[in-house]
């Protein structure tokens, strides 16, 4: 039996010797790599923190001591230490173990996160929570160096490092953006930082300052410069140490030896305190050892060489759709520039991003900063695409309004994964975009229901000068190969499409509901039901002109979009129907009020009815309740 | 004529000598005393940046160069110097000039801001689309210190910072709250900073760090230390120079010489710097020279001694009401937290504060990270209330999503301010907190219609462990006069109220529209017309007992609310009788979908029709209709 299969909690881990973490640790990475290649998922960050979350709790009383993981991309080790090792198969399956670490799976898992930046924010909170409720357990944050551009984590970091509060947040630096020389210099800095005598030092020049007499003031405050400036001199972290943060570091992150007694140094004292660890991303994975990088894996690859077994066929993803038209038109027009968070290849912006890179701003995880500076380039004549996925990009809801919005600024704003996104689970779900773009005034909002129409839309929005325009589209292949984007032209501005024309009852499909749509109507057709299809492309404005057309010779309407029903596209058009034509009778058809979980993007579509067959069974209840009403 | 008065634009201040922009100043700060004093406003903020004003516009090529005004509190002596001082005394009225600046204004205003900290980014955005589009101009963020709590100013420095690119921002400290000591040791400082011989050695210290040959590495980043040790010694803004700044500074904001001086050398360099100045707010004017903190005024008081003329009477204010029961349930639970943004006078959190300094928290200007502590808070026990004003909610909409709903964590919101604002215009109406709240999963949305209800709500929220919920109330007077807390039951959960019982028409009103709405069925009634009005307290979950009991008997539904109409309340529970009982007629009023100016509360609602007359009007005129199709 391996260690690792001897430990149902992390108090076992707290029992072994240095010599078996070490060995545990082993375990760990070779479990992962191996579970990983049947299930997928973020295995990189995963095996970077492998000998840190050893040592987190070998010295940590979790669960009493609280452990906030951001992003929780990096919670797999913790997964196997807190009694879930066993169940380690069901990774990211419907039913099974989530991709992200989640309140109701543990009480290890003290905060759940798939949006990244907001552990400092949480375990101030916790700590705060317990001086309130004078408990005394430890608060810790976890957080990658990547987060640290993101705003949230500079309020909690600014919040947390003033508090005077005990709190400890540990950097997991894996990118080497912060900190790019580790070495012995820095080794020495930390071995220095954990000696009791510097730190007796330290305290003591401030005394000596805090204790100078009256006429020294002035004398004062040059000597408190020279503290600081003797601190920054010992230590890399200034800027964490002006924010109110002891700095400790920087610290291999694969020395079990050099974590264990850092943490329990630090464990001990009572105020702010980073302690920045250095870890390589993928550690110990056969692909990352030849420095690939890498973030994420679908499931079915080679554990020996970390090669991928199954290839994907058939139509473009729409993400690659969006990427190659991009490109194009960047080269079309020199005054379209991109901008992206964090996200270059995610969002397939690199193709852009490679041809034009006067014109490409990747502004790391700062969503909102990304649309004010899109607003901003907007004043100039720029045309700004702000691709992010539709998850994130609520994080930039208010600088939509306050800045794109209410100045009727052209920014442009191509939302990704925009509906069910699949295995990554409730907390990247793109269901908000509808409700909360319909209510941004000056706003368009659109979708496309093909590669084709997405490519039409983005012409259509950088033509569009009169405000703010919105595109989504979702994490799914699409239905046709487009044609090069110099083919294709502008979708004609505020105008649907009628796909199909029935009677009586009409079909308004959204998006990517739109070819599910006109399958249900065939098969209703088959059936003898003869069934009205409406591509409504433009979501706001809507075709004012279609619209009095099929009001004109419909009595029922089902509206179809792959977003919360409640107040998305069907309940805003619907509300327009009830003024127009009170008589026509509508139902709204969409996802309901609730969280939906991970599973394949497929399974959420069927099981919630947004399908051809979903869709179909809609449009046959309403006939039949109607004919019973009737 | 003063020399205020010969300024048409910037250009004429171009013209002055040092001495005449001196007097100039003077000139400023008497007009700014004498027209707020009728006109009322945010008059500290524009006293503070008079000299700051007046030497940008004399240093910088405006409006080719493009200054961004964080805020926009402190544009007002801006406003003078670009050719509006002849509108002055329109200021925040209808029609008149807005108390923000607005790029539909003036040329010179170059980006609108109503919510603190998108300067730097927008300026960014500027510079680089000057250098897209291959212009020259100069782009300058001037932001206030306590911007500085933000993460959007945050990320707007970290992404400016590794720009390279030429940008300048101009840091407006009037809160000391950066840099404590500005004296002697400052100024010379500053005055060693413009010395080019100093900034000779900086560079040379840098090239003698590049040029060291390789066995002499390690020595190379032991000399970059010392190098950063040497400014970080010379510089007080270290935390900036880590970012990536130029740093300049403290100077002195109202000494004109010391700032043209400054501008002027800082105009031709060419990567990103930051001019930290120092400035008082309020500066001149009489009550602020006896030291007390102000922020804004209301129109009507004495400019020889800054003492209000008018004084209010009546009802108290929504806020009182808010901030006394708090207090009270504060000192009924220990267990009550309240978390504030920057704002705890406002948001009548202050005696809140006083009494339990401990359970509260005033995060800063950091809306998102607020909602994640109190998400954090939450899973300790703690019931966290989070007053901010509903605008400024938004900042934070991910957070409520991400953080407290989707982990379902009994986070209450307060929102002060929901729906029309007054005088502050478009940047600051509650007018989207409805739409975005309904589509929260779990979240419990609600409105009062009057303190007490306010009261109970709050009571309510509090008892409430399922889940956040929300509760917004108006910039308005209570309708009543509440009793205290103690004697105020929760208002019980998920139920609506019937006010009257009518016939054929029912009213459903949410919060404030309830009082004008049960006045607008007395009207009625008066009329032979008897309408029926229920207070929709809790839109979700909503009252299914009471909506199918109205739904029995009514023929037609009005709903009315205080927020945009499109997918708010109205809307929602249109779609969920149209699915119980589509032969029952409804129409929606609310905020139609177009951006709300500047105007008296009372005439914006009443505008709108969203007083008891306008109420009674839309009544008549779907009865009319009604009658007509019928």
């Amino acid at each position: 039996m391996s260690i690792l299969e001897g430990i149902k909690s992390p108090a076992d881990v707290r029992r072994l010797s240095r010599e078996e973490l070490r060995t545990l640790s082993q375990d760990i990475r070779e479990r992962l790599i191996d579970v990983c290649s049947r299930t997928g998922g973020h295995i990189g960050a995963g095996l970077g923190v492998v000998e840190l979350t050893v040592a987190l709790h070998a010295v940590f009383e979790t669960p009493a001591d609280q452990i906030v993981w951001d992003v929780g991309h990096q919670g797999y080790p913790h997964k196997l230490l807190t009694g879930r090792n066993d169940r380690m198969e069901t990774l990211r399956q419907e039913g099974g173990l989530s991709g992200f670490l989640k309140r109701t799976e543990s009480e290890y898992d003290t905060f759940g996160a798939g949006h990244a930046a907001t552990a400092i924010s949480a375990a101030l909170g916790m700590a705060a929570g317990r001086d309130v409720m004078g408990e005394s357990f430890k608060a810790v944050a976890v957080i990658g160096d990547g987060s640290l551009g993101s705003g949230l984590a500079y309020e909690g970091l600014n919040n947390a490092g003033h508090s005077d509060r005990d709190i400890i947040v540990v950097l997991n630096d894996n990118e080497m953006s912060i900190a790019p020389n580790v070495g012995a210099m820095h080794k020495y800095l930390t071995s220095i930082q954990r000696n009791p005598l510097y730190n007796r030092l330290r305290s003591r020049i401030g005394d000596l300052v805090d204790s100078a007499p009256q006429p020294f003031q002035s004398a004062g405050t040059l000597l408190r410069k020279w503290e600081e400036s003797v601190k920054s001199f010992l230590t890399p972290g200034v800027l964490f140490e002006e924010l109110g943060f002891r700095y400790f570091g920087p610290i291999d992150g694969h020395d079990i030896d050099a974590l264990m007694d850092t943490f329990a140094a630090v464990r001990e004292m009572n105020t702010p305190r980073l302690v920045h660890v250095i870890t390589q991303k993928g550690r110990g994975f056969p692909a990352g050892e030849h420095g690939e990088k890498w973030h994420a894996l679908p499931p079915g690859h080679d554990p020996a060489t970390g090669k991928q077994i199954t290839v994907s066929t058939g139509n473009p993803a729409y993400t690659a759709v969006y990427g190659k038209g991009l490109a194009e038109i960047g080269a079309e027009r020199r005054d379209v520039a991109v901008i992206t968070a964090a996200m270059p290849g995610g969002t397939g912006t690199a193709a852009f991003a490679k041809a034009f890179p006067d014109r490409f701003f990747d502004v790391g995880i700062a969503e909102g900063h990304g649309v004010t500076f899109a607003s901003g380039l907007a004043t100039r004549g720029v045309r700004p695409i702000v691709t992010i996925y539709s998850t994130f990009l609520q994080r930039a809801y208010d600088n939509i309004i306050h800045d794109a919005a209410l100045q009727k600024l052209p920014v442009i704003f191509a939302m990704d994964r925009a509906g069910l996104v699949g295995e990554d689970g409730e907390t990247h779900m793109g269901l908000y975009d509808i409700p909360y773009m319909l209510t941004v005034p000056n706003m368009t909002v659109t979708a496309p229901k093909d590669g084709t129409e997405m490519l039409g839309l983005l012409r259509a929005a950088v033509e569009h000068t009169d405000g703010p325009f919105s595109l989504r589209y979702p994490r799914d292949t699409s239905p046709d190969v487009p044609a090069a984007m110099s083919e294709i032209p502008a979708t004609p501005y505020a105008t649907w499409e009628v796909l199909r024309k029935g009677k009586e009852m009409a079909i308004l499909a959204v998006g990517t509901m739109v070819g599910p749509s006109v399958a249900a109507a065939e098969a209703l057709a088959a059936e003898g039901f003869d069934v009205t299809v409406v591509n409504c492309r433009y979501m706001k404005p809507y075709d004012e002109v279609t619209l009095a057309a099929i009001l004109a010779d419909h009595t029922h309407i089902l509206t179809v979009e792959e977003g919360v029903a409640m107040n998305g596209f069907g309940a805003f058009i619907s509300s327009i129907i009830h003024r127009q034509s009170p008589q026509v009778r509508t139902a709204v058809h969409g996802v309901p009020d609730k969280i939906v979980y991970a599973a394949p993007r497929k399974k959420q579509l069927a099981s919630l009815g947004l399908d051809a067959a979903g869709i179909a069974d809609r449009v046959r209840a309403l006939h039949e309740s109607e004919a019973l009403a009737g």
